[in-house]
């Protein structure tokens, strides 16, 4: 997981891709970096930390230039020590100058066999990761001849997985979104200037316009006063990750036309169909907030927190007769004794993933003298491990797989539980289910992994009028 | 302002303070410290900056014994570069070691009657915290023969102010509140144990119970196993402090009696009284959250975030054709374009101080094209400086000083402005408006503040049975 | 230990005391503090760190006026975490403000005694420095009424041991210096001020010239345009620390007469009077060079460097099959193995403390070939703690103590050993021996310390004219 | 500039390697780096900083394996923000794992015709090290189908200009050196296994033995128990860098035979052959302490510091009245009043580059009362910029371009000023001239450096015996 940004901007794009990137940091906080291009000069700056500390005025400062990419990077992905990983990359070969970032996962061996077949042209791998790999595909087009365009073009034709990625190339900034979907990407105007961006809150925090999604399969050239988009590749359906609506993305984010929190709040509706008696709604902050307003206004239980979060982060110790992981939730959350105590709780949340934060949460809770606890998730049981980039544990871990939602109930010691229904989820997101990709869900995914089942597997191709 | 803690706890208190002060840190994030006392040695270890960056494992390590004391500091107060005012004191003197610290803001003639009057008994000050001054009384009482407790009563006799304190005198952990209430302080039992705090917060992150606030005037003495409390100070009339219902305390702390999250919803209930037509009510994140349920219930318009919060600290620089404050408010807020366009917005905050926040942050939610903006304000209007403690600007700064609400609503641009009104305030807050301290709002002072004018002052005399 | 100054200078003194200080780093690493005084208020500033890791350019220019005082100090002192420790310290009292710091160590009962009257007399002591007494003591006089200087002469005439110190009181400058001249003190004249330091380097690095020393017992006040001096105190006899020119001060400082390279070289010459057989001379670095040259120029062997020295510092990690003092020797030092193999070295230091290090060092040097060894030491043998503030081990820890130099040249492994005799120590210094303290070489003391014999134990007595 | 060394040995490298690094940390302090193979993986960490900033115990001990490399490198090339570049850097490609770091300045057309080839060969370069340029070489052979040896081999054979590397492929440790031998590499034996290293010292401080140098051209393969070396290239004559022996290389290695100390004590004998009446010889320290040494033992003029170093680094400052420059002189070293007063001084240093430090020098010394100051110079005039590696400013900033010795003299205010001769500076190394690369002093270079003239150009061809 990662937040990408690209900026054209005739005032200069260091400050904006500093602040776009700021409001994408819950995308990524272990490294940030960004390149600009000054009609000469590729300059470049990346570091291992938060963005505030990679970046700082002096900084910025040294990244001239009218066009420019960013990136914040998520832990998995930046080891420490291995700062190579830290994107943007920048390449030079044969006259050209290329910088690239993309957040992008994608299918093993599809990979596996590009890096094979470029490491047969020529190219020696120097980084783990998968912007090298599509930057060695595009040069090698262009070293072949290949226009620009169609270097990208010709690039993207041979992936296979999720990615979204930003690309300076001799100048130009270059867009370009999986033919699924599965990575968001958007599209905005500035006041003197375009953007790309992850989520389209980027866009607002510099008081643009989101313009439109990046179509998935599509390649958006924009230089200094146009923006042009070509549809580069089609599929039969999308295969948009529901994650991203369900935990990924921030709430005030509009993703492929949906806003993130009404999606959310839809779900929290739907989850007040099955009635339940209960003294007040409460959410667990902050994941379960959109949720909790849907569910309280549906159910006309009063909205209230029964858990507040402690904003401050600290360090975790073991205290005597205490686990560090119980620690580690009490420091974060505390429930209200007066709000919660011989009352009976609605808990909403977006997911439950090994079940042991749902458990400390739902056990804190009786600890404070709950009568009931209703614990309402706002995804459907997660059984299976994402490719596409989410950092979901292995199958094993997974409390929901292998078990009835009763069993989970047991488990997590709720007094109920209800997991919203693949059908309200869908309904809520607003966008037809073939077009959604849910196999962390389903356990059958929509490209070909080696060894796991198939559902519902879209068919890309080139788009028709290329 | 800032956070104090004292712990008696068989099992070691270092631990339990660094957890107790991170529930607390919202009182204070620019200097942490700790003592301890083993039966031996009192252990002093404090330092510059957040809890969690003075404090690790091994330092823990360091601070043996069953009974300590700690605190964290607001910025107001520890000045970077006199790291002699860091609390907790350390002080020896004729076989005695005392360790103290308070949160304390004494009535300036007092003060520096005090000062004066110890140092022509011979102490020389080497901090210009309340701290050292009481700890100096305290010493002088010992010192002229007097008994422990007695020392810490006579003190607390000759105190005129706003003060809130915990110490270790040879062993023993004494806490003790001003007659009037204004600083908070409450008693809990843990498994093995018991401790003082600030807020209540602090209890229950160790998973303790709430006995009961220290009453005003009160001094408490806290031993391995027993706690005793002896009243030394009454007064005709308490003077809670108002702001730490509507805005300092976390909304999970019961202070006196009283659960602040249900203070603030109540608030928002009032608010609503007064019939708006809105399609939603939204929080200004975080602090009018519990406001803002409370307003949705009662109006029954929809409770929907329409401005989200960026949970990421970042670095503010000036970009081009934008100002420096411009850029900070929308790094942290943004406006939810699909919630607020044409739509009539009900926005509801604590409190309006300067009014150019409230300004920044109506006319950014116009910009993303809301119809109308109804601001409402948890608080009655904020026209007087504070002398005990909370950080107001000077009386020329605040908004409401000298303004009508018509004004103030044309200064920050909002289409209907309401504050609460005092009677409703003090209905909800439901504790006699004669045991509050409003003078923030009303600009008359529960004591005598040289050249301003007093509201229902408060007579305080010694406890009878003393 | 610690290294002292203080300037009065009309063109400001915040920078001068920041490279005064920085001359004197190698008299404290651990903490620094400046304050400075501008006719109205005293600011000042320290904290915990290397001088340049506590002050900064922004840091200095908060330090207006013409007067100032600062610290660095020594590990010993400065407790991480016990910041109220660092000095300068600032009182305020009765309308005066006195900012003071002192390189002291009291003898003992003098210490305490002092301290339980003062705390008898009101004060009580919020840190453990010698600092905060003398201030106490400095503060009562004043308040007895007492003017300025008298204050610091009463003070004086109470303290004994061993101390050096600057203070700034109500905008004037005094130093004081102990009446054995244990600790050294000198005072410069400035461009357009004065300086007084621990050593005359402090001068030097400003461009300026040393005056003379600051007379032992002597109390001197500088204003911006004078400097007058008042005999204190006198002694029928000085107690001039020798390690000051063995160990402790820079090669480069003159101190009370005598330079101090000179004083180790001429060591360094008497210890080539008994004769050796032998290819070079080299200096175990730094330590012993200003000796090695003065023995290499004596004995006409040539001098040069048979261990050479790294200037970079790490950490040490201990490696299979290796001590980590043997990997931190290794780290630091190494043999040039074509100066010492098959050779016969002399190798010249200052002292041996525990006798570990010298042992790795002769041990290293054979390793690389060393035929022979021959260790000189430019101090007597070191058999007795220190009461006035050199950092000793225990007498238990100390090599030299109940050995003969013969079994000590055997547990260090080398071929001969010689220390430098008193006499010619004494003689090389060029002070009178009478007027030395060498309680560290004899093991009698220059002042009553309980438990200890007396060496020419010297009386003080209030100087004839005051 | 930078320090290079690979290590094998049966009981881990990353300890010894961290070890060897730090002797060679004159050679770079800006960055630092290792990585390690354990017969399956390669792991590598690296980081900004110097190497105890970027290495510690727990980072360590994620290095396992009995064979790696590590790099530590200077300023000039590791780019703040530019993290790519720091090495050793990795690379996989078909199978291979292949880490390298080199000590590298090409000749710049072969730079870049061979960047150009390798780009065309499919290879696009994302960093500006010549150490991927190498890379991409070595693995274009081995896809090509050469086995390990002659993959270096080849690429040896293509590369012009100065190197020294160290390489891990698929678990063997390879070291070579440039054919001329500009760029130092020297071969140890440890008690389980071998090192290579840029200087001696690496192996000093493992306490292994100085096996020999890598012998210019050579190809160095070494495994767990075996070390074989072949000669790849030979040349007509060497070009052994004279800056090792005055400037660069620590006095305690010894490079291609000669120990640096001698080469440097043998100029300072050679300088004083020229008689000069003066009372002492005192070096700038450190740079002249072997130059001094060796003088005053041949002139029998007295070696003495008159110019005494802090070892302490600071912040410098612009004070009053006085240049940042002239403060940054001062703060590190001091001049010896006693020593310099009314006397004529031999100052003897390496070299005298812009002139600028040296005129400060010498006028610091006057200011201190030196009747006469005589400048002695360890290197020859230095006119012409290093094209292999050594940081020289431009041609018109070197003060000897174009100036005769007594303009320079005038310059720096020196009573007189001498520089070593060309034959004495050869004579004292002890490698024949035509061996020696002089570029920077007679300005012609060893190899066509495009627009510079040729001085004894080398020619370079294959081994006989390959």
């Amino acid at each position: 997981m990662s937040g990408i940004a690209g900026i054209v901007d005739s005032r200069g794009v260091a400050y904006p891709l500093y602040y776009a990137l700021h409001a994408l940091q819950h995308r990524g906080q272990e490294a940030a970096g960004i390149s600009t291009f000054d009609g000469r000069d590729l300059s470049l700056y990346k570091g291992p930390g938060q963005l505030s500390e990679v970046f700082n005025e002096s900084v910025l400062a040294k990244l001239p230039g009218n066009v420019g990419i960013g990136q914040v990077l998520y832990t998995q992905k930046a080891h420490r020590g291995r700062p190579e990983n830290i994107q943007p990359l920048k390449f030079s070969f044969q006259g050209h100058v290329l910088s690239i970032t993309v957040s992008a996962a994608l299918v093993q061996d599809n990979r596996e066999a590009l890096r094979t077949e470029y490491e047969g042209k020529g190219h020696i791998f120097s980084t783990t990761t998968n912007a090298e790999l599509i930057a060695a595909m595009i040069a090698h087009e262009l070293i072949s001849g290949e226009n620009a365009e169609n270097s990208f073009v010709n690039a993207m034709r041979r992936l296979k997985g999720a990615y979204a990625g930003v690309a300076i190339l001799d100048g130009v900034l270059y867009a370009f979104r999986d033919p699924l979907g599965t990575k968001p990407l958007c599209l905005g105007k500035l006041a003197t200037g375009y953007i790309v961006a992850s989520e389209s809150v980027a866009i607002d925090t510099l008081s643009g316009m989101l313009i439109r999604d990046v179509v998935p399969g599509e390649l958006v050239t924009i230089t200094g006063d146009s923006v042009s988009g070509r549809q580069v590749l089609e599929a039969d359906h999308r295969a948009f990750c529901v994650f991203e609506y369900v935990y990924t993305a921030r709430p005030d984010s509009v993703i492929d036309g949906v806003l993130v929190y009404d999606a959310r709040r839809k779900i929290g509706e739907k989850l007040a169909k099955n009635p339940v008696q209960a003294d007040l709604v409460s959410p667990v902050p902050d994941s379960g907030t959109a949720f909790a307003t849907g569910f309280a206004d549906m159910s006309a239980i009063p909205y209230m927190e029964g858990l507040l979060k402690n904003r401050y982060v600290g360090r975790t110790f073991i205290m005597p007769a205490q686990s560090l992981r119980e620690n580690a939730v009490r420091m974060k959350l505390n429930p209200v004794r007066r709000h919660v105590e011989n009352k009976s709780v609605v808990l909403v949340d977006d997911s439950i993933v090994r079940g042991t934060t749902s458990l400390r949460i739902v056990e804190m809770v009786r600890d404070f003298g709950a009568a009931e606890v209703h614990m309402r998730i706002g995804s459907t049981p997660i059984i299976a491990p994402c490719y596409f980039g989410v950092d979901l544990p292995t199958r094993e871990e997974l409390i929901a797989n292998g078990r009835s939602v009763e069993e989970i109930r047991k488990m997590i010691h709720a007094t109920t539980l209800e997991y919203v229904s693949e059908e309200d989820l869908v309904d809520s997101v607003g966008i037809p289910g073939v077009d959604l990709c849910m196999a962390c869900a389903c356990g059958k995914y929509p490209l070909a992994i080696p060894g796991e089942p198939q559902c519902a597997c879209r068919r890309v191709y080139p788009a028709k009028d290329n």
